[in-house]
């Protein structure tokens, strides 16, 4: 018999007790239920008497984005916490610390990060983070070329692999990101003042060629570990700080999928400030930090990923060629882009959206900043294969923002 | 405790006796131990009353190769009796049938296929098989396509990868074909005369770029549920059948690497010829012969592939995208032709050769077939990424044979 079912608040206060160590005596309790609720269930345990505090997230056997009907593995929450504590290994700081994996009631409890901000509503408000591109790079060159054939004994690699094979979660991606938005499917969901660009998705024979060379990397591309939905909701930041959570979609993919997932939501937040800053000098000026940061993100991933495989690789013919070098990071860039592109295009007439575009309560304001997320997103895709610079990633937005 | 250990003779026959219904009451068992003793016992037990037969492979925890000091995991066995029992399924007829799998003692127990000889060496005697062509581009097509995210379940299909999943038989393979033979690895082995041309691969970067990005693809592409070691020697035939063994290399890699093996050994024949058939014509013949069949087996192959996505392709958006199609193909295309020169290669400075080459006993002959496979098989590696069609194959071997 399982032990496993939700827990209610007060379960979870009982379980943070008599977590070794943590807790003083005398600690009181209290705990406060903070998930989105999509998928899992998020309590934030904190002590009044030493201010110390801690998170407990439990995985739910459902989404309930879309009702109970969409049923969700638990072993879910296995990869999470394993992904978690390797990132932990390979990114140390970038992450919050497990305290403890409990494999009955598919539960983690983790570092309290309430002194951060998820790094979306961040932007939103106009906040910089200096700190952003060298960290986030940093996350994934390491986390990324670690767990690589290039990075680590290739026969633990394909154990790995097999630790971390998650069906119903890349299914998740497989049809929200790589299918719906390019078919006329009930998954989607979009304003009806764009429809005509939605539509224009479903026919454009040329973007359906490059989606689809994309879809099939992604479902086919053991490149490395990949954190799998590394979004800037699912970044923590201060201006010192920056911490990586949610590694449930977790898998052995392609690397340009969690690269392009950071720089897509830098530009679909450059998409939104049409709206949030509206003094056109500002809002020139906090586009091109944004713009600085998508070429900072690639160009120290560029440099840190080929400078472990300088150091570090393990594999001989490929660290003994230096045109595989250069092929195999053109290749990421290109993959980076293409990805990046079908991330943000997802997020405009998908069915999941991001609060940068949808909270704007100008329906104008928010119709052109679709349409430009769009265009970008398009013109990335149409462009991944030949593409020989970030450089061009950024002319695509800035010549998109100012048509 | 395990039940396994290498069974003695006395020991198979008592298993065949106890097999449900296949020996008739009144059996004279006799056992023949026929394994060619790298990594397996074979025995052929026989009953001399009913003539009827059988084989049994039991797989041994080490590669007898080079000694016992290469351990060799025994979930080989359950891997090649899975795939054994998929193959049969998915291509009915053109694998030997399993009757029963032993997980304690890995050991199959399958159908008895003395009445056909090992492709290699029909082909070393000048025999023809008519039906070869067509059989195994059924094979391929049909064992690759069901496998593949084209035509089965996609998330079967993971579930499916994390089964197959063969570190140390794939270690075999990316050491001893992508790898030894570009570099002065005590693993390789040639002839001292062709050391000029061993050195030569060993130098030769543009070569190793080619070979660096096949690795990868090797190693990180789960494209479908490959055979893993699909020479002529792993093919059993008469004029009227083909039948297809030894899939314990099976993993999930990319496609065009079981069909470049088929074509690689075919062009291995190809360049043994020049010893084996003496006359001029009709060594020109048996040759145009071989190039034919390659070209039947891709051609076949292609048909069969893309019959069976228009007709059973479960990906919707790869299905509904025609220009996506000719890409894959395309790809697959280019794959084989590289994998097959590497697979050439391998055959002439690594490990492991074959009889077609190396049972010459003219030394003259010998170094002129070898010199001509490793002329193929470079061109071949060098071509891959360019290649349109597959009489370019034809024309390398040709226009190399004329040289």
């Amino acid at each position: 018999m399982s032990a496993y079912h939700p827990l209610t608040e007060q379960e979870a206060i009982e379980i943070a007790s008599t977590l070794d160590g943590f807790f003083p005596s005398g600690a009181n309790l209290s705990s406060r239920e903070i998930g989105d609720g999509n998928l899992n269930l998020v309590f934030h345990i904190t002590d009044s008497v030493s201010g110390k505090s801690l998170i407990m997230k439990q995985a739910l056997p459902y989404a309930k984005v879309v009702g109970e009907s969409w049923p969700l593995t638990l072993d879910r929450a296995r990869i999470e916490s394993e992904k978690l504590l390797l990132e932990g290994e390979l990114a140390p700081g970038l992450v919050p610390v497990v305290y403890k994996y409990d494999p009955e009631l598919y539960l983690t409890i983790m570092e309290d990060l309430s002194d951060h901000v998820i790094m979306r509503q961040g932007l939103i408000g106009g906040t910089r983070y200096p700190k952003f591109a060298d960290d986030i790079s940093t996350f994934i060159a390491r986390t990324l070329f670690f767990t690589s054939d290039l990075g680590m004994n290739q026969q633990e690699k394909k154990l790995q692999v097999k630790a971390f094979i998650n069906p119903e979660l890349c299914k998740i991606t497989e049809d929200l990101i790589f299918d719906d938005p390019y078919t006329d499917s009930p998954n989607n969901s979009f304003d009806p003042a764009i429809r005509d660009a939605a539509e224009a998705l479903w026919q454009n024979e040329q973007l359906h060629l490059e989606v689809a060379i994309l879809r099939d990397k992604f479902l086919t591309n053991a490149q490395a570990l990949l954190h799998g939905d590394l979004h800037t909701g699912s970044v923590f930041v201060t201006p010192e700080s920056t911490k990586v959570i949610d590694p449930e979609f977790a898998y052995y993919g392609p690397i340009g999928f969690d690269i392009g997932a950071v720089i897509a939501n830098l530009l679909l937040n450059f998409a939104g400030q049409e709206h949030w800053i509206t003094d056109a000098g500002q809002r020139a000026d906090f586009r091109q930090y944004l713009t600085d940061t998508v070429r900072d993100v690639w160009n120290l991933f560029d440099r840190k990923f080929r400078a472990l495989w300088q150091e570090q690789g393990l594999d001989r013919l490929a660290s003994s060629t230096p045109a595989f070098k250069d092929y195999y990071m053109q290749r990421l860039l290109q993959d980076t882009i293409g990805f990046a592109g079908c991330k943000i295009v997802r997020r405009i007439v998908g069915l999941s959206h991001v609060v940068d575009i949808d909270r704007i309560p100008d329906s104008a304001a928010k119709e052109k900043a679709q349409r430009l997320a769009l265009a970008i997103g398009t013109s990335l895709i149409l462009s991944n294969r030949k593409a020989q610079s970030i450089e061009e990633v950024i002319d695509i937005a800035l010549s998109q923002a100012n048509n």
